[in-house]
């Protein structure tokens, strides 16, 4: 008998106890869940709303056969578990989603627009580059300017340099970590779009409708939903996401990220196998949010609606700007959610602000 | 300085770790607040979404100190904590909100319909009754028939019966417990309905809608809102709560529930000083539901806006009825609610579910 749908009591084990963990977290208790969040920081914020804490590294083969003996199924909530934690939560008898597959992909830039262009899915010419001489070959074969990004590790801007002229290739390479990386032409996009998505345990797919993202410092800083777009855009960033859905065998939320350009056309970016943060808007602007969407699919249930509500303008609370929640908290219509982390460093996700406003 | 508002972080306290307890935690969590619930069950509903959990009864001295050693607030999900419960964390230096004397007039339904009709709220006529001469002396100034109430203890139709004859005086005091009582007259009302209301720390009110309730077998089974009212019957209920609101100086949120009589009069029914089951449907129909606005009155924040995005109409789930989650997960525009309760007593409240539709 399969262990799907998994029936409230259960419980849902999640890697990682950041924001997206916590929010996972509140989405499966009104589910009736009960969870697990494994992470090494014992005040990890996810752990505080969690019935089962495991304080300890993602490899630590102990503590994931612990949290697989007591979960009915495992999720993630960053890309960048150790593949090994995959591997030992299966051999433990974990049912772990999204699949160690898509994870994997998403870990390897290279691996992941190899994999999106064989899927179909557009994105921006690329090279892979494994040394400073790689770094001038790309330049040779795909021009000036390119983006060179390590091809594992890194985010939020990190881990990326541009390069324009052949000399400047052993800096550049020098610069990313001299590490295996990929070249990417830059797109001449007029705007960053993404797309939530989910795909059931029965292949059943839903797709929420898109947001706009506007990033600073490589970091996201605002994310309005439903973007303006047009009913072609609409079309292609509905079929690039079921392309992907359906190629990695997908079960659970999955954020796509998406340059608009001048011509219309879309090309992805990157996809992270994982709630995304401009999904946020969901949690105000749609009955389903992505969180409780992502905690249906894992668990075997049918999804649920991703029509919207409202329009919503969300706006990532970074370093000390959580610190205005006097006046957040006084302002109409903005919703405020505060992810419980104590040091507000600087640039660090502390929370965000849903502002409604009514549909068109 | 005042300790008030309260910084994300701080911990908000609760007595009682049921359903309340638990939807008053993930309102809290995601404000940034921690929580720690105090229940003598080990697996109450609420600790497994806290921070910090206490087993122990609620007037063990030494919990209770523990829990104002930590909490910046302490509420309670139930009326019936003991009055030594919150002596005692008062005297360890604990915020209880609401307060008191709010808590010790609900407790009590003789002291509870006085201050009502002091306070200006319209109740049935009553008789206070302390033995079977007293059920009969009852009957003789009110008329019959009557409802005998035990003055304190009882909920959901329990501690109480009616009452035609003098002659029966003897059994039916028996049957309440032979304990100090409440005679009610009845009310020929047309429908039961309820407003839920809140009060800040700076006397700032805000009032959700009306919702109108059917009760089966003294359970509520279902809340639909906003109710189709009057302005009149709107503006009565508005007044009514404001001044039950002002009377008992309260800091947090209110359920009162009303009889509107065929000539479109309200009486108050009784009131809770805390969350209302049949504010449930403000989970899916409000910005900030009523969950979140009691964690922002005692927390001393400006409190959010009432008005509603949806009609919802609320069903409880009893009792066996839970199992029936995998239909309400793939119902459309039905939002499920499970409270993580292990055991589906009959009767018992396992979770509820909000059907969304539009406005009008």
């Amino acid at each position: 008998m399969s262990r799907f749908p998994l029936a409230p009591g259960a419980v849902i084990g999640i890697l990682g106890g950041g924001q997206l963990g916590r929010m996972l977290a509140l989405a499966a208790a009104r589910l009736g869940f009960d969870v697990a969040v494994l992470d090494p920081a014992p005040d990890a914020p996810a752990k505080r709303v969690a019935a089962h804490a495991i304080d300890a590294e993602y490899d630590d083969p102990a503590a994931l056969a612990r949290l697989a003996a007591i979960s009915g199924v495992v999720t993630f909530e960053f890309e960048n578990v150790p593949a090994t934690a995959v591997e030992r939560l299966a051999a433990a008898g974990a049912e772990v989603a999204p699949n160690g597959r898509a994870l994997a992909i998403a870990q390897d830039r290279l691996d992941e627009k190899t994999f999106l262009n064989e899927a179909g899915a557009p994105t921006v010419r690329f090279a892979a580059v494994d040394d400073a001489p790689g770094v001038a070959a790309a330049l040779r074969s795909l021009g000036a300017p390119l983006l060179i990004k390590s091809r594992s590790g890194g985010y939020d801007g990190k881990g990326q340099a541009w390069i324009e002229r052949a000399d400047a290739a052993e800096a550049v390479f020098a610069r990313i970590g001299a590490r295996a990386a990929i070249a990417e032409m830059p797109a001449a996009f007029r705007r960053e779009l993404s797309i939530i998505a989910a795909r059931g345990r029965d292949g059943e797919v839903a797709l929420y409708p898109l947001a706009e993202n506007h990033h600073e410092s490589g970091v996201l800083r605002r994310s309005t939903a439903p973007a303006e777009a047009s009913a072609a855009t609409l079309a292609q960033a509905e079929r690039i996401a079921r392309s992907l859905l359906g190629a990695l065998g997908y079960v659970g939320v999955i954020g796509v990220e998406l340059f608009e350009l001048e011509d219309g056309r879309l090309l992805v970016n990157e996809f992270a196998p994982r709630v995304h943060n401009s999904g946020h808007w969901t949690l105000d602007g749609c009955e389903v949010d992505q969180f409780e969407q992502h905690i249906r699919a894992v668990a075997g249930w049918p999804l649920g609606p991703t029509h919207t509500l409202a329009r919503v303008e969300m706006t990532n609370l970074l370093g000390d700007e959580a610190a205005d929640w006097r006046r957040l908290a006084a302002e109409p219509d903005a919703r405020l959610w505060l992810y419980g982390k104590a040091e507000p460093r600087p640039g660090r996700k502390m929370g965000h602000v849903n502002r409604l406003r009514p549909l068109r």
